[in-house]
């Protein structure tokens, strides 16, 4: 297997992400925008909450996002429901989003007429995990139907979060969700992270979630000005 | 970006895996064994379906397993209790199964003592489409909590597939799952595809899909012998 020069030229991909991600933080810091990335698999609801969530902020807060797929602008309709501006990020064969794309995408988007920027990556709980899109803070998405053990089984990505999210409680009886499981699963991979469980369709851990969200942007303000 | 260098260190690992994967072919052809493949995003529920499906199928049939996954031998551990033999493949940080390393964990295991042998790849919907693995079926699976428009956004691996099984049917109404849309998208990506709707919790379905395994290995034994 040729498998030294693939990870070889993986790192001068990687090299070069790592570049325009450093430039993308820099531009968001400047313009005061907190930046918000999510990762899951395929299905765990990632859209779902997202809508949600920028239907919540806006009364509030200046909104916009991202959204990555191989394939189709389902997501971007989607999303475009809540009313924020939402571009689509179609990826052809590629299982995740690179910072490049992110950039070329907020070309001719004002990052000062925003407070939070989303960014939905690619359903994908791999490939996604070693890219930096230059954003202030990486969810790692689960829904209860998945099971407990994805950590386990993908502690790259979890590793590469900042915060997990339990979606779907509301299916998490019907499919006999292990909660203490779960946890120790994310704490064995992650000592310390922070989960917050919601549902997105009952609207269960949504307004924690809000909160949560609000008091970053504040933190991040905060720091951006000293 | 240096896609195109990418691709093409990319298309030689393919080349060569594609050299394996027919050496394993006609391998499984000389012993007459029948292949299954699995495919699926993480959680799809690959693993209770297989567990499931060993243990109908060990009265009549002799069966093994390999399952690939990251990390962990979880997924190993749990299919054992079906009592057949099955052997974990962790990939490390590769995101699919090669048929270099199916080659590899085969070597200890008489082919000829199997009916049919079943290999669970990493729990993906991108890496593992273009990686043939020498099987005579690959099923993608979609668990009806993912949505209905998975092969829309997973084309290729859709198309790499043979047959599509819909899992966890006993939670379609609790997620409100149009069945119509899931055909849509199937049909619209694949034409012709058949699909299997199962439950591996209650069982529903799995009658069906057994008797379809049997009818592939007498077809795949009569072709074998001409």
């Amino acid at each position: 297997m040729s498998e030294p020069r693939l990870v070889e030229v993986r790192r001068n991909v990687l090299k070069q992400n790592d570049v325009i991600a450093r430039a993308l933080r820099e531009q968001f810091r400047g313009a005061g925008v907190f930046v918000v990335s999510l990762v899951s698999s395929p299905g765990s609801g990632k859209t779902t909450f997202l809508e949600k969530t920028l239907t919540q902020l806006q009364p509030r807060y200046r909104v916009a996002a991202l959204v990555g797929d191989l394939a189709t602008e389902n997501d971007a309709v989607r999303l475009a429901r809540s009313k924020a501006p939402v571009k689509q990020i179609t990826t052809g064969s590629l299982c995740h989003l690179e910072a490049a794309m992110v950039q070329n995408a907020l070309q001719d988007w004002n990052l000062q007429n925003m407070d939070f920027l989303f960014i939905e990556n690619v359903g994908n709980l791999v490939c996604p995990s070693s890219y930096d899109l230059g954003e202030n803070l990486r969810l790692v998405l689960m829904s209860v139907t998945e099971g407990e053990d994805k950590p386990l089984k993908y502690p790259t990505i979890f590793n590469s979060a900042d915060v997990a999210v339990v979606t779907k409680t509301d299916l998490a009886d019907a499919v006999e969700f292990n909660w203490e499981a779960a946890q120790h699963s994310v704490q064995s991979v992650r000592p310390g992270m922070q989960i917050f469980r919601l549902s997105a369709k009952t609207g269960e851990g949504m307004n924690e979630f809000q909160t949560f969200l609000s008091q970053k942007l504040a933190e991040h303000r905060s720091i951006a000005q000293i």
